[in-house]
């Protein structure tokens, strides 16, 4: 029995994503998604509870943002550390060839008012993990509150303009533009 | 036929809440907060699409946000205005006999996932319905976005501080003080 799988989880999302645009996020099955990845359900299940969680693999954003807080240089402050995760999640997750299937899956996202809500709850998991990382650098922790908050606001922003087809720039440099002009609109509040 | 009730969401809200209390969120049934509330069913679906929703009741909340930064002083800068906001819903709706009521619906909230979900997803709503309020007052976007964004940390720091049994003190002023630590800390960041 073969127990490991070579990315099974991104192969499922794959295929789920596929599924829920051709039939809808209603009509699909558990068992269709791992048929149409050549998996089994019982793989399904050992990486995902249930069809709901499928596009929301794992905890890689998380781990990534945490890394980039961890990482940034010692005298950096707290919205430039911030500026820091991001830039490490442009360049390892929100790669050009990952763009696609991105704008694809919150198409699908926007459309369900349940991965919404499963979208909204993981989205203050990941402002509460980049806190919990600010604070584990001394950041006190209304002020690790705040920059989380904005660092949030500033991926939404990015996101949203590297997610658009017609714009080529990486999502890096579009966090960088979009945390200076919220850092600007915070400070005209 | 009486179609009418007076304040039947609210009543549902309270039988809601002691029955989730008493036996659980899972097995209680829609019914039994009808009967609970002395109302029918129908009546239960007259205000509530499903169980999930009945602690969400209406859009009260939102409403008197909007409202409270309509009303705001005309050369208030974007954060006052959001300031203005919440001493209104202090006034109105996070009153001392709403107290009790709101910290024990905040911890059946906490204690289930799809509750919390659905709770993520209204707060998204009320940050979307600040930033639209915001906007008709002539403040641009992203300042609008930034502000909202952070009259919402407000809003949880100053509910959990006065949901506390420990804290006498009200809302308005909670929120008021809160609002001048999300400051600092911004202007720290």
């Amino acid at each position: 029995m073969a127990r490991w799988q070579p990315d099974a989880p991104g192969r499922l999302a794959a295929a789920a994503l596929d599924l829920f645009e051709e039939n809808g996020y209603e009509n699909t099955t558990v068992i269709e998604i791992a048929e149409r990845a050549g998996l089994t359900k019982s793989t399904f299940f050992r990486h995902f509870p249930d069809k709901r969680e499928v596009l929301f693999g794992g905890g890689t954003v998380a781990g990534l943002l945490v890394e980039g807080i961890a990482s940034a240089p010692p005298g950096a402050g707290p919205l430039d550390t911030v500026a820091e995760a991001l830039d490490a999640l442009g360049r390892t997750f929100f790669t050009a060839d990952h763009r696609d299937f991105s704008r694809r899956r919150q198409a699908v996202l926007n459309a369900h008012t349940e991965l919404r809500e499963r979208e909204a709850l993981k989205r203050i998991g990941l402002t509460a993990s980049m806190i919990e990382a600010l604070r584990h650098r001394g950041v006190p922790d209304l002020t690790a509150r705040v920059a989380a908050q904005l660092g949030t606001l500033t991926w939404e922003i990015a996101f949203d303009q590297w997610i658009d087809a017609g714009n080529g720039e990486g999502f890096g440099p579009l966090a960088r533009q979009a945390l200076a002009e919220v850092r600007a609109a915070g400070a005209a509040g």
